[in-house]
């Protein structure tokens, strides 16, 4: 199996439906664009033990990542790095550079008038204590740094909640790892409507066309109810160079057009 | 531990970024409101292995319910019965009540002239091969039926993964068992705006506050990056009635107001 990425959401809000998982679909989304595969997404609550097995769990898998969302800031119920310190068999400890980074921030937000002193709080304190050997990285949005920690041959990242840290943090310090470790591959993606044959006419020929083009991988949304009046195919790829991954994607989609209007149906590309 | 449930979405889309999981979270939201706990969310690919696995691993936790979403049509890439069937160590076959709802569903699709003729293809047929032991569940809205299977304590339940369908069989079939396994309890909510005390100041207070109700549970959601400008805290609950629900949410509410306006903060409620 080819190097893999797990993300793990922590956050109760996830588990009684308050918010959609947004972070964890803008993740799979910026993963699979750096050329690697998402094999399993974990959303688990604010609890030390469920994070804990989460995290081993999904080290048994030997992804090259593991990146997690949620549970870094300051209030009680922010439980990931005592979660990933179990999950991982080490101690938490203050981190200098990490105290640092939230210490500045905080006499930052003092100049500027937004708090009136700084104390640093327990609460605030919890935001540098990190597991043994891992670091922080530096959060240019808010106060929670994220956390890199390597283990064995899987490097597991922590990112905060906030999905504008959580971007923030992704892209200046975790994409690039991705792209290398992917060998700055390329992915692309098209898709097409299908009007007029139902998903269980078509299934045999998308059959067809992933034999004909074994690195396109092909699936099928049904846009309503079967028979589909509409039938939306996804078509994706990832190759060395742009060109190689259009050119992929553009001969499976040709030749799963014609033979869709051979069985009498239309087709018409999406534009995203 | 209470009883709980966990949600198993398959489908690659939803690996690679391409829809975000609103069917986990639409689950997600109606289990809480019926009175049970969401103790997990896995997400997978559309493949035997990774399905039989989430499965597995999910059992080891002894749910009182697992409900996946997704894998039931008639494409070669639909393979949530023949994971279900290898997790729980089953053979699949064909189940003479499912092929009639699937034969039926198409003979009026003919009728209603939506498709020429009813030929009962090898993936048409696939939506009948269900694993030993198990029952369909009719779906009102599209062709591919529901199924349910119990093994040991679990009652295990596949819905499709198109919205509409597996709506409609959740509200008709399983909501039912659920509200019924949680001893018909009521879940009540409310959110309450934070302004001008940062999250790290709060975090005592809501301790203070969760401390002091104990049924009662409370988490906060910074809105924008620390120092909050705007916090949002989220009290929720369940309760043998309404009443006693509402009353245990608007205690703490209250409580954890006069805690935060002590502290120069400004408390605003939130309406849904």
């Amino acid at each position: 199996m080819p190097p893999h990425v797990e993300i793990i959401s922590v956050g109760n809000e996830l588990l009684i439906g308050k918010i959609v998982n947004t972070n964890s679909y803008w993740i799979a989304k910026r993963v699979t664009t750096l050329g690697m595969k998402v094999r399993r997404i974990t959303t688990v609550g604010d609890d030390v033990e469920e994070i804990s097995n989460a995290i081993q769990e999904a080290l048994q898998r030997r992804p090259r990542f593991i990146i997690t969302t949620g549970g870094l800031g300051p209030t009680f119920d922010d439980k990931t790095l005592e979660g990933l310190a179990r999950g991982l068999g080490r101690g938490l400890r203050v981190h200098e550079q990490a105290l640092k980074m939230i210490e500045e921030k905080y006499r930052k937000y003092v100049e500027e008038g937004k708090i009136r002193e700084f104390d640093l709080t327990a609460p605030r304190l919890k935001m540098a204590n990190l597991p043994e050997g891992a670091e922080p990285l530096p959060n240019p949005v808010g106060t929670a740094p994220g956390v890199m920690v390597r283990h064995e041959g899987t490097t597991i990242i922590a990112l905060p909640g906030v999905p504008s840290e959580m971007k923030a943090i992704f892209e200046e310090f975790v994409a690039p790892l991705i792209r290398e470790a992917a060998g700055n591959v390329e992915f692309y993606e098209a898709s097409l409507y299908v009007v007029g044959v139902p998903e269980s006419e078509v299934a045999p020929l998308i059959d067809q066309t992933m034999h004909d083009n074994p690195h396109v991988y092909i699936k099928s949304h049904p846009k309503g109810a079967e028979p589909v009046p509409r039938l939306e195919l996804h078509f994706s790829t990832t190759a060395e160079s742009p060109q190689v991954a259009r050119q992929r994607v553009s001969r499976a989609l040709i030749q799963l057009s014609e033979l869709v209007q051979a069985k009498g149906g239309k087709v018409k590309p999406i534009q995203r």
